[in-house]
């Protein structure tokens, strides 16, 4: 062990920099940075746009739904779907949920994104009053026991839970098997929890990302664009490294916008170009006020 | 005259400093800044998220949607519509017109917006690959002469054109005005181009904002928060033009957050609210890992 | 009087057949020559499925969300919206509704349609669980009081009223026209009725068909579809009206077909044929089991 | 082998009635009653509303979806989905790829139809059009080689093709075997024709039912509809079969709304009921004109 431990302390001695690709993550990260804690430079890949604006939106909402579907084989059309928190994955899984024929429900705890989602036509409330009418909710807040105990009290015979989010603490499941007097698995992937009263609430996965525990993870087809932040940030890093503090760097944005380039022409999409006319006009104040 | 000249000079004078309403306005404000030639501070009140994110989405999606078929009542369903520019305008018109059953094809000169319109299932291609399969054509770009003569040129006979982003400069109008061999006005606000070979061309509202030029320009529902911006900035202004530099300043992230409470407070909208411990756990590093 | 009676008799005499345009025209002919009321044969223009399929639900849609906004300039976005019916014209309601961002709530009478609505995503519930919470109500459904005394008891503060469908029996306005203590007309084709606890219900067109009252009715481009069933029927009328029983026909297939044919065409859309083979195929049951 | 052949046509003698479930048996059916070669009445499940508004659009378009993504685990963000035929099935697949964010076009032979499409702001095209762009292709018209040779000529590299129609002949794949000269199985359900010029075409699930193939085909929430009907026509059929000709007959309107009345029940949806004077303003003619 301790062999194991001094080779871990000498990695960590030479390490150079690096790249972080998730929302929790990052948000870790900054708190370490804060505290004077983090021991070498790091770039929040998660937050390229070519990261977070696709990876985070379409590829989990596409896989989460797609975990959803293949855990329980139930038909979404007319059910009632809460997502429980509204960032780029709650965007997404709602997003692909309304267009599977749900009907969504958003929890939020932050009041510009509860707003966004009420303009998107969803239906915003606390978790109490969306969870008795919810047939699914599925978590994707980076935080813990956003489904608790009040809420398993409350919930329709049958509610399906999943997390989309982060580790297995969003659901706070230690709570759910407390509660339960009888667990059994109807299907892979999915525990039927029993409680006192004869209702049964589905946990799929554990409680696990449910995109990776009950189906593939994000399709190539976004990773790519994630992968491709990883590579270019880590050449970045090692070029500028010896200039860099122990904090946070967000993407350079000449490698994010390289990145979008790169994927419209792999996928075979041309886009019109400024003119040189055009460009002055964006940049001057003098013509057209 | 010189009166008034010196007058407005007195009061250049006497300004303590502005609050900027416009995406363009804001660009320009950014370039005069860089340029020296900003004479006081200015907040960007567009760029709180509380004004861009509805004001320039919905509110721009809705009225111009309603200042197109208010012009000419045209069915949408099953028409192909060009948005030109992906910005937040952009994406409420295209959003919207999509909702109408119009078939949406996005132009656009950045290429992560691009990419973003083709992953919400849009068709992103260049102008001149549009242009000629359009039956409607809508400019929300903020620079100018992206509808230009070469457009004109390949244009489908009856296509219509509109204007929400930018004075009456998007569109170039001189160009199509020197093309046309007759022009009439079939109704109010839309005005009709022949071109040599017959095909005719419809302007809506002379280029300038169809929203107000046809409709009623925003609803009161997004102005409000637009202009709860304007009054919660002018205050601070006030209070802070002491210390503040002849430059472009955002909105103060607490006045943006507490109009969003606002808002969701005026529409009966409750949400939940973080627990000590999901508080804790956020900036925390030590659990969950 | 006498001679314009002796008129419209003489009239009546002559008349060879009929087409009726409406939903409602339809049912009460149909009522009519139950009761044996029915003086001519009479071809249901309106189940075309050229006319109904189009011009109830894509211009009734279209027509209706344009009348509302004509009339009130309220951000659709995030409101509550209960369309009483879903027919094709409730139908077409509900899509643009949602479309334009608003959460929809259908209301009906008939368990089939219920479970579509369901499917499609909308929430289905009575009327006096949608009343309390909607900001807009519109009603298609061909019958009378569908809005009624109990419902104006529960409705929230500034509720918009409106029909789109039938005579301006659905919403029963004698009933609001007694509760209300005060009414004024804030805006055009609006009249505000406050009831005796301070709520205001909004009532659009005096109850009338919102599309026409308040904005311009179907657009011509669903209209030509209606019309020239209207002219094809009346041609083949004249032809045919002798071997005709005083009863509702429908449009014949072939009419409406050919209808179907012409649009496309006008569109500028081809579609595929089938081969002989596939013909061969389709009518055969040898192959294939 | 003849007690087996004894043992068949002594059931087929004994047989009262059938009932059969899917589109294409019921056009076949038809088609023996035509030739009279139909020898026992049969009722025609497929075409009761509570089976084909629902099973054949939500419960195909779900597990269409579900099977083209286990396949494959592309993103269907931002792909081009061609949908071939627009009948109830392919209604619900257009749905569906559009709400995972694909941008649809649909091939038809049928005007009424395609004019549907069209106005749902679906692209509308020739197979030949459509094949040269598309990202993937499904067939669901009932009908053979919808996707034949001169198409697979045109297709892009990498074009995926998968039915949810009928058998396995809707695909040309004779024809496609015939062209290969290379093919390999990447994944599961998923063959790779390699084509002379190096373009690769990937067929799913051998061009049978790609929801059954490659996943679990309808959800339990759609089939329990299916299977009422079979159930209660079964019972019918035994108590009426003595009544009836060697014909297709349509499934009873009242089983019909009864299982509709069942399913809202079940989910615990309760709808609104007419009043004694709204039934009879309905029914009658005096009243409203």
């Amino acid at each position: 062990v301790s062999e194991l431990h001094k080779t871990r302390r000498e990695l960590l001695d030479n390490v150079i920099g690096g790249t972080e690709e998730t929302t929790t993550g990052v948000i870790r990260l900054r708190a370490m940075a804060q505290d004077g804690a983090l021991q070498f430079p790091v770039i929040a890949v998660n937050d390229a746009m070519t990261k977070h604006l696709f990876d985070n939106r379409y590829g989990t909402g596409q896989s989460t739904l797609d975990g959803l579907i293949r855990a329980t084989n139930i038909l979404m059309a007319g059910k009632v779907f809460t997502v429980v928190g509204y960032g780029w994955c709650g965007r997404g899984i709602a997003m692909r949920a309304r267009g599977a024929g749900a009907n969504v429900i958003v929890t939020e705890v932050d009041s510009m994104r509860a707003l966004e989602a009420v303009m998107e036509g969803f239906r915003v409330m606390p978790m109490h009053e969306a969870a008795p009418q919810s047939d699914f909710i599925v978590t994707a807040t980076g935080d813990k026991n956003v489904i608790d105990e009040p809420h398993f009290a409350i919930m329709k015979d049958g509610c399906v839970l999943a997390n989309s989010g982060h580790f297995n603490v969003e659901i706070n499941i230690p709570a759910l098997e407390a509660l339960a007097v009888h667990k059994h698995q109807p299907r892979a992937f999915v525990d039927d929890f029993e409680l006192p009263d004869g209702r049964r609430i589905r946990l799929l996965g554990e409680g696990r990302l449910v995109n990776l525990a009950a189906a593939e993870g994000h399709p190539a087809a976004v990773m790519d664009m994630s992968f491709a932040n990883q590579a270019l940030c880590a050449q970045y890093m090692f070029a500028h490294h010896a200039t860099l503090e122990n904090k946070v760097y967000p993407v350079p944005t000449d490698i994010d916008l390289e990145i979008a380039r790169f994927k419209l022409e792999a996928m075979g999409i041309r886009i019109d170009a400024l003119s040189a006319e055009q460009t002055a006009y964006l940049s001057s104040w003098q013509e057209g006020t």
